[in-house]
């Protein structure tokens, strides 16, 4: 049994790109658990960029993190020591826990995962709140029917590919969005009809003229910036944007200014909606069920890019911004 | 019976603001009517924002019209020679005629009104395109419940302060934005709970602390521009914005920038929606129903903003972007 915990504070505030000295990591001495309590052994960790915006000061959607405090991140791990009737030594878990390669915890928010089922990574990717963000937000709020055209930006990352497979499974034209040849490749293996990579053209209205001669029906958004005022420009008549995440954003300080849409979706009729998945939690048990299906079919693959060790889990993070991971980001804190 | 006719006529399109260049007012002689033709003669014509976009080339929801062919308004007028069985000298009409003294037309788009029901001018406002356009952006788009706030932009215009209304009978709180003391005033006599006048402050977003402390459930947008920036940095969780109009973006050419609100209605799962009347022509007849009912019952009243003479049209479309209208702004051609 260990008695020393290593884990990533939040150092000080970022502003513009986050760098070493946003991180923190420190040492603390594991306490005794208390009634109830149960001790956490991360195996993986999930790094995403939403994260940056709990490093923001002022009111978000997540709440920000205080300075000086462990910063939280997905995790799938194993219970080492408990103090609580519901979880035994040796149960996998998943919650939201600590940046650290231990976490005491109420127990409460814990959920069962099971090894023999599915990989234990996946409950943090396709399995997990990535998953679900693609099934909802593509499902419900980009409403697709067969024939549609829908683009998605990101479209090689954790989200982005689960969206595309799902809106291949719904009978619609898929093009994707992502930045080098090795995504591109990976994006016509999982089904897309037409890919872009971003960073070879500035032109991307001519790109979507080739990848979407009919028109966009769907956008489903995780990036913005000039993308986003691309897509805009070639919306059909009642289109949908669903607006996962914004990244080309998270680092900007201040007002972002760039192309106003409102006049853009006037006469299209768009409709463009922000959701965060959480919304969507009583049926998280339903889109899991679905995704696993589809897993298991063979009709949704995914790819992991796993980062070895806690101390390098800054430069996952880091790496989102500059689009180095293929599908879910993960840090292996130890091993399974 | 009149042997000669006077219209305008789109002269060129204008870049940027419209000015007397733009239009031309030719005289005619009105040809002898063929069979199923139906002549009409002006008695008010409509002039609206959205005529400006069809001054432009290109697509747009409303086709544009031609240099050199006549331009085109709602109008409510009265028969005055007919070779169409289902019309007779004397009957009173609406339809989409010419900005003209008269037009010959097939008759088939032609709709009766009736002068006992409903003074003739609330044809083209409260009970016309304008009442339509407020009743199904705010309640279809913009989906208010009791107790939300409403915020409405441009909100003395003819389809502002029939918004305004509606949401006061739904049980919301109101604000309208518009600009000068009397508009405030008019605003204030017909329900607005806080009206802001854009003209007499910059800080739009301290306005709506007073305004709306607890912060926008519904935005009804006729402007853009700055208002719906400071708009949108206080929507609440499930705001719904209607974009109706961005009169403020008419006259701009180019690409127009400004902050970008994506990266904002992620936060709050806000839904911006683009919507035309006319996709809700199914259902015309139930609206004007129930705006009638309002406005017999005095739940609902309206203004007009009424300028004689054909030749005083082009200077009363212009008055629009001043915001010199108060209410509807219509063009009497002649007496009723």
């Amino acid at each position: 049994m260990h008695e020393t915990n290593r884990r990533y504070v939040l150092a000080k505030r970022p502003e513009g790109v986050p760098d070493k000295e946003t991180f923190e990591l420190e040492e603390t001495e594991i306490p005794d658990l208390e009634t109830g309590q149960v001790l956490v052994q991360t195996v993986y960790l999930s790094v995403d960029p939403y994260m940056r915006d709990r490093m923001r000061a002022g009111e978000s959607y997540a709440e920000p993190w205080d300075v000086g405090d462990p910063m939280q991140a997905a995790v799938v791990g194993r219970v080492v020591d408990s103090e609580n009737g519901q979880w035994n030594e040796g149960d996998y878990v998943t919650g939201e826990l600590d940046w650290a390669e231990y976490t005491v915890t109420g127990g409460s928010a814990l959920h069962p995962v099971d090894p023999d089922l599915a990989p234990l990574s996946t409950y943090l990717g396709v399995l997990g709140m990535p998953g679900r963000t693609a099934y909802f937000g593509l499902l419900e709020e980009g409403k697709p029917t067969p024939g549609d055209t829908v683009v998605v930006s990101g479209a090689a990352g954790a989200v982005g590919s689960t969206v595309v497979q799902i809106a291949s499974i719904a009978g619609c034209r898929v093009v994707g969005f992502a930045g080098s040849d090795t995504k591109i490749e990976y994006l016509e293996e999982i089904g897309a009809d037409a890919a872009i990579n971003y960073k070879q053209t500035d032109d991307y209205r001519a790109a979507l003229d080739d990848a979407a001669p009919e028109g966009v029906d769907v956008y489903f958004d995780n990036v913005g910036g000039p993308i986003s005022d691309a897509v805009f420009t070639k919306l059909n008549t009642d289109a949908r944007i669903a607006v996962c995440g914004q990244i080309a954003h998270y680092n900007e300080e201040g007002v972002v200014t760039g192309p106003r849409k409102l006049p853009q979706i006037l006469p299209t009729r768009a409709t463009i909606s922000g959701f965060i998945v959480s919304d969507y939690a009583p049926r998280f048990e339903q889109a899991t069920q679905r995704l696993g299906n589809w897993v298991a079919a063979g009709d949704i693959t995914y790819r992991e890019t796993i980062t070895e060790g806690l101390e390098n889990a800054p430069d996952a993070f880091l790496g989102l911004f500059e689009g180095e991971n293929i599908g879910k980001q993960l840090v292996q804190v130890t091993d399974e």
